[in-house]
């Protein structure tokens, strides 16, 4: 789009490719939590100001923690039955493009694509992520979430970093340019 | 098993996991094509001795090459269909444990487990794979060949090592515990 604020996938997935198992369980990430050690989260919350979220995984998230954790952002979850605005936080059931160029258009930090699959594949599909930062878990699940689900086909992406830590989690940055 | 030889698959995919498109087509990996760089294959091959590796892959391999690269090697071509030896490489419809563990309470170096997905995943499946060398292809094909097909399931694996590549790649070395 020419404009310099960009949305980003910041996401840990299994070396298979899955992002959560099949019951939405996150207890994968077990395998890599370490005492003071947060790859990179709050660096990256830094640069940021708004979130976009899925409806399941925000749901998802009220269950593991009492207060949503973005409160202070501003944040939209995607969803097909919307909700007064509470606060920051806005439930969205409009045109995604249209709220992503809306976005884009304000001045702003870069945004926060906080998951989950479905959210992500709707906008690979309408080229709308420009970067991806996923943290490769050193562990197998076998079945799951897939985290990309065909929908992007045949296309370059640009690695920026390559990070990797003590626990065995490797931390990739890439770039997805607009026209492959 | 409690023995030094080991079972290794070395790989190249593409970061959504696929190891060749849907028709077996390989030209994701002329992305990362580079004059005078192998990524780390030379030096790979010099601790290897025997190849195991999927008829459909031989076959494939036939198709771009015209004589089989690994001739100077012992070799294993698993097949329903076998066909007399040929020099070194030995076309196999056994049972696969039973060669696995033949080969490794035999005296050599360790094994390449050269490919494909089937094979790899029946050998997965029998905790035959010991290490796995994957190398990430900046990449998305979107469909194909998928190198993990539910084999492993809830399974921790350790990072030995992660290289990456002026060009994107980036390469993880695994070890596969046999026991979780």
């Amino acid at each position: 789009m020419g404009l310099s604020r960009k949305c980003i996938l910041f996401v840990a997935m299994s070396l298979d490719g899955f992002i959560a198992s099949s019951n939405d369980s996150l207890d994968f990430l077990k395998s890599i939590e370490k005492e003071g050690e947060d790859y990179g989260y709050k660096e990256f919350m830094d640069t940021i100001d708004t979130v976009v979220m899925g409806r399941r995984t925000y749901e998802k998230v009220m269950t593991l923690v009492p207060e949503f954790p973005h409160a202070h952002l501003r944040s939209y979850i995607i969803t097909k039955n919307p909700k007064p605005t509470e606060g920051n936080m806005h439930f969205y059931s409009g045109n995604l493009s249209e709220l992503i160029h809306s976005l884009k258009t304000q001045q702003g930090k870069d945004i926060f694509i906080d998951g989950g699959a479905i959210l992500a594949n709707s906008l690979f599909k309408i080229n709308a992520i420009d970067e991806i930062v996923v943290s490769i878990v050193p562990f197998l699940l076998g079945d799951g979430v897939s985290l990309f689900q065909n929908s992007l086909q045949n296309k370059n992406i640009e690695l920026i970093s390559c990070k990797h830590y003590s626990t065995g989690l490797v931390q990739l940055h890439y770039t997805i340019p607009s026209i492959s």
